[in-house]
């Protein structure tokens, strides 16, 4: 009885909204949970995966953008829309710390595979995802992400191979796998050229000829009208990191376009990914961390604009895993200290190559990373530039986490939960402790149950035909029962 | 609008609730307030704080406990209680990390203060406490914990102290601090005898002439008459770690005991500390670290059946801080093997010790550890017998760590949010991010608002004279709008 609180508050929160109206006075129970259904089940899903974002990414950025001058440490864009934690642990051959794919392939079909699965069970079989399944029912879908888009969290949501590592095989997926013979992505936003225009195959000459745009700048894809099919491809592999990018708000940017092009009376399905949170926690960069974050927020904050103006969106942000290890203080001292990262002017990455084409490599890093140093310290830095680039970018990274105190355990992933953020209709469905295969579930579910003004789309596909390749094969998928193909 | 649903999910629960009875038909908004505020606001109020619970230590026993022969991680005690996250840090002199006794006095008192203060101001003035509140408003008032109960936790919520080192002038307060005249804890339970009954005052002495039943052992604790003020310490210090100790459920044995004296008609506050997870991370110490959270596990166990029996009881339970930067794997591995935790039979540092006193010590490591080793690991354990006895306790530290692939980042405290759990009465009101200091404020308010049965209690104190100390000191204390007392 006590336990069972969020079914109640998913239940009767509109209860609550009709009464404020009516009193909830003429409501019977069986009509007021119809009500609820009908009203907080979302037009538009849009899921936001922040790569890596482990709990001491988020407390880390509420430090990071915090005036030290006022008493409290103010409140984030993250702070009124956090709902819980989900696990993110993979299925048990992969014991209980899982990859970006293992964990793409649980938050976009719901089914836990094994580390490096993209959109693949254990057994190597093809898994549907929600992307998939918002196609089917008739809502346009897309994706922007700051890595390339073959990266594992998107490759998760529309391709299926054995290993993300198959980057030109994901990408020949994108084109070949079908949902009732049309394309799964409408919109395709971030990085990856390489793999799209490659000697053997033109994957983006195909899709022009299936009539998407295409465009590989920012300022070109401002040009695109409304409502196109988009692929848009803005570096050979990632785009830049946020330090070194042309814009300081590139995923907003990329969101916003998506969404342009993505809404429409029957809803839509959209991903977003800030990719790179995950590749600063790899490389143990507290700078960038905190920068991919900062494009993060700022993602975030549009999105409850756009939310207030279009309250059928639900909007969800969870990560995939926490990397890096990151702790806020080390090594003893009860300190952290994120002022030092506030005005960085490149990338650790880039620092560490330009230095050596300095004369005075200390004073160029000193001035690029936007603080005050002491003589002693410009020595160091200028001795790091006799050390090769790999070298150089360690001893950077150990120079700023001595710095404001920062510590990591690993190179790779942890096991901890992650938070759970959501706002928009049909957000107190994640609240409390959750896995991050039920993400999937829930969404599904939503899909089923959308608050369409559409007509003529088919709600009730019990088991459907619904992946079709170029080649021929095809796959019966039952989605209402185990969310898997035959 | 999106971000106001906290409140209205509080405010219209009940609503549901009443649905369910009766359509919620007759129920004007009004009055549906009212009646929600009268029947969700506990009578009993037990706060838990598990200290150095981060939230890697929470998932890392999801882990510990889980059945690797079965295909999910089975959800634990703590899963379906999850309300959100607290920020720790404390008042900006002292940065972003908080020290425990600044943690234990936020969640005490609701104010920020410097690391190391013990119930008082950044100006070193005391402040009020929940347990000082309740006191005050009629309830009976109690405490269960594994340390010295002069320890910062508990005694931020009874003592005044500029530095919690100060453990004998803290000792003095728990007898000489008086709300009203009155003793400020009905019953305490933990360890301590060093400071209570010293050469230059026997405190326990004097707490006995003011009635109160005394017990330094588990099973005189047991024949206690039901009902009575009791001075439970079962230690010169702290209790023996979860790992050594008599008991395998010390904390639950306390708790179910303290309950037993306080349960009366008016309500009573008691706080439950699981103290020593954090000694587990100061140590860097997993063995420990998971015994002591079984320890709490089992506590929140027998406060569930507890509060389904006493549904007017409210159980909030949460971390201070996290310490030690646990991280479940480590050192670029995507692993975690916590069945090496399975079969200690003592603590790190009873082996630690008693290894040396063994003809064979790899031998004796490896019977108390309760795993296969190797004969190359039994020899490796064997020359770390050579060592002292610290070298020795790092040593068998870092086997287990490798074994495990456990990821430290300090012997302190990190900054990272905490979980915050709650059931029972009132708990909605806990849902989402809040601060350390927002949970002391629920308290008040719910101290103010209780559902209680009993008769000619004031509830509209505004400004009154609330604590007095032996000495004739006193103070005049407002607890309505800072919590403060001049």
């Amino acid at each position: 009885m006590i336990y069972s609180k969020r079914k109640l508050l998913t239940t009767f929160t509109l209860c609550g909204s009709l009464l404020a109206l009516s009193g909830c006075g003429s409501t019977s129970n069986e009509s007021a949970q119809k009500t609820v259904a009908q009203n907080s089940a979302p037009n538009n899903i849009i899921m936001v995966v922040a790569d890596g974002m482990g709990p001491a990414f988020s407390t880390a950025y509420r430090n990071y953008v915090d005036d030290k001058n006022t008493p409290e440490v103010d409140a984030v864009v993250f702070d009124d829309i956090l709902m819980g934690n989900a696990s993110t642990y993979p299925a048990p051959v992969s014991g209980y710390v899982t990859d970006s794919a293992a964990a793409a392939t649980a938050l976009a079909s719901g089914v836990k595979s094994y580390n490096g699965a993209i959109g693949v069970d254990v057994d190597k079989q093809p898994v549907k995802s929600v992307m998939h399944y918002a196609k089917l029912k008739g809502m346009r879908t897309g994706l922007a992400v700051t890595s390339q888009i073959v990266h594992a969290t998107p490759a998760a949501y529309i391709a299926h191979n054995e290993s993300r590592q198959n980057y030109n095989a994901i990408a020949d997926d994108f084109f070949d796998v079908r949902v009732n013979g049309e394309l799964v992505a409408d919109v395709m936003l971030g990085g990856g050229t390489d793999f799209f225009e490659r000697e053997d195959r033109n994957i983006i000459g195909e899709f022009i000829d299936a009539g998407y745009e295409y465009t590989d700048t920012y300022n070109r894809l401002a040009t695109v009208p409304k409502g196109s099919n988009v692929l848009g491809l803005f570096a050979p592999v990632a785009l830049p990191a946020m330090l070194d990018d042309s814009r300081d708000n590139r995923l907003k940017y990329l969101t916003e376009h998506a969404i342009k092009h993505l809404e429409n009376d029957n809803g839509y399905f959209l991903l977003v990914e800030a990719s790179q949170v995950d590749w600063a926690g790899h490389a143990n960069d507290i700078a960038s961390a905190m920068a991919e974050m900062q494009d993060l927020a700022y993602t975030i904050e549009f999105l409850k604009t756009y939310v207030q103006a279009h309250p059928d969106t639900l909007v969800i942000l969870t990560a995939d895993h926490s990397t890096g290890g990151l702790t806020i203080g080390a090594r003893g001292d009860y300190s952290w200290s994120p002022e030092y990262l506030h005005n960085l002017k490149a990338s650790l990455g880039t620092i560490a190559k330009n230095m050596v084409e300095h004369d005075n490599p200390g004073d160029y890093v000193a001035t690029t990373f936007g603080f005050d140093v002491t003589d002693e310290e410009i020595a160091t830095l200028d001795s790091i530039a006799q050390q090769d680039v790999k070298a150089r970018f360690n001893a950077l990274k150990v120079f700023l986490d001595n710095k404001t105190n920062t510590g990591w355990t690993t190179s790779g992933h942890t096991g901890v939960d992650v938070e759970v953020f959501a706002f928009g209709a049909g957000h107190d469905d994640f609240m409390g402790q959750i896995d991050n295969t039920d993400i999937a579930k829930k969404i599904f579910n939503f899909i089923d149950n959308r608050n369409t003004t559409a007509q003529g789309i088919s709600t009730n596909v019990e088991l459907i035909k619904a992946t079709d390749k170029k080649d021929g094969t095809n796959a019966s998928c039952d989605f209402k029962e185990n969310w898997r193909c035959n």
